[in-house]
């Protein structure tokens, strides 16, 4: 049965990025593995940046090969779509090594946070971002494209919508096969949303747009609800909601997959994984980066049969 | 400014009831002002039930006597509506005596948890209930219908559509002012919601109706945004998430009040109010309930001016 709504699964990826606690090569393995046996169909597993800004990630490269040998060897479901952050040149480099056929990059809405995030202007990113694509093109590798602060800064507050669409179609035109709009901070609301995905409906079509929520402040499944009713059919997440939001204080970063699966599934939209599977793993996941994870109803259990 | 969406907020009910720490008189006054000088318009204060079922509620009768002497003073802003649960004649007498001017009744949309919860089937529920209205009428006294369970129930499972239909009808028949229907365990989505909504409708004007959910799989918010959007106007919610959920460990209970007015601030939707007054009640309320609050936008804090 072919999903109505596609999951990109964040977890491995932007979740442990801002864990504490460091996973070691066999622990992310186990992790990605377990996900992708709960029939997840996207899952980003590393990413190919500085070691001494992400040291999370430092092990991506043997972190991608062991997977991919695993998807050849059958250990893992040869459907999956496995990727990678490949920010830069450098990064897409390792990336065309490793072997992976999915890449993102990452870009920002606002300068400031692209200054302090990846070290440059907006404009120089989009620099950096042509040379990911010259290259991802002969090796045939698809490129994703991340717009990160895209309805609240921490540094410049509120964002400028039509800067947001301009930075969109930037990205669409460099031949990224998809768009994942951020809301990095956690601060926006359905009519914002609604506002937003309104004008970029006019310069692309919402099947190029991804929608990647966190749940700071609790809004993230009425976003969810909001887009999708406005035609967004790929959301990113993160299992037990992995990932604490670095401008709040233990404060919620994304959306836990299992939150999401469950209103999916309240709603009757057809997607890719078992949400028992993914609460299944909770205890697991807590005891290896050993806080309690955010997700609720991973947290609170699923109700009784039939009421789901 | 009047006030589109109103917020009926039950932190020191329904909140209060649901924790471990039993509150002293004075502490309740005191949760009660704060939330009066923080511009709330409706608020559950207590409940006249049976001690040995209820002992947070034990000294409802002091409570709201103390209150209301407090508005006559002018210490609390005179426009504010104080209400009770009085569930039987036993607790309207009480009420009546106490001079409280609005009360509840409340009653559950299963028969089993109608018996496990208020120890009567769903029709010896009613009988109370035209009891409570008999004496509410020559008191002047307003009263509000509950409706718990609506959604899904911790012993039957899913709720059939009909029948809640049918208790509403049969609530507002008897004379309640309006009806608030609770997803209780915190199970509904937005389809489901959109689904009872689109067959009250039929029998009752939207206005006449409240909705009261829990964010135990967090979907309360996208819940409200759907009843929001189906045309329902009055929302319950409980300041900081105030109150567990009795039927899942831990888990969150009522949705917050701050995460709610958070969402309606961000979508222009006036009600009374101040959001950072609540988030400024954060840390008392956590010393007292001697646990982590729920709430996110508290937690999390509102993003930069502007933002917002």
């Amino acid at each position: 049965m072919k999903s109505v709504v596609q999951i990109v699964e964040v977890g491995p990826r932007d979740g442990l990025q801002n864990e504490k606690k460091v996973f070691t090569l066999h622990q992310k393995y186990d992790l990605i593995k377990r996900l992708s046996l709960a029939g997840l169909e996207r899952i980003e597993i590393g990413a190919f940046v500085s070691k001494d800004w992400v040291p999370q990630m430092s092990d991506s490269t043997e972190l991608v090969k062991k997977v991919l040998a695993a998807q050849a060897s059958g250990e893992l479901p040869a459907k999956i779509r496995y990727s990678t952050l490949a920010p830069n040149l450098k990064g897409m480099e390792l990336a065309v090594q490793s072997g992976i056929k999915e890449v993102a990059i990452f870009g920002a809405s606002t300068e400031t946070f692209s200054k302090k995030n990846i070290n440059c202007s907006i404009a120089e990113s989009f620099v950096r971002f042509r040379q990911v694509m010259d290259l991802a093109k002969p090796n045939k590798i698809k490129v994703r494209g991340y717009l990160s602060m895209a309805f609240g800064c921490p540094f410049e507050g509120k964002v400028d919508e039509s800067r947001v669409v301009r930075l969109v179609r930037a990205m669409l035109k460099l031949g990224v096969h998809e768009v994942s709009i951020g809301d990095t901070i956690g601060v926006a609301t359905p009519a914002q949303v609604e506002s937003l995905l309104k004008k970029i409906k006019k310069i692309a079509p919402l099947t190029r747009i991804a929608m990647h929520f966190h749940d700071t402040r609790g809004t993230a499944l009425a976003n969810v609800l909001a887009s999708y009713r406005m035609g967004i059919r790929v959301f990113d997440s993160s299992v037990g909601g992995l990932g604490g939001c670095p401008y709040a204080k233990n404060a919620t970063g994304n959306l836990a997959t299992e939150d999401l699966m469950y209103m999916l599934n309240g709603m009757n939209v057809k997607f890719a994984g078992d949400v028992s599977a993914l609460i299944d793993m909770r205890s697991w996941i807590q005891s290896t980066v050993d806080h309690e994870l955010p997700a609720k109803v991973s947290k609170a259990g699923l109700p009784l049969k039939g009421t789901l």
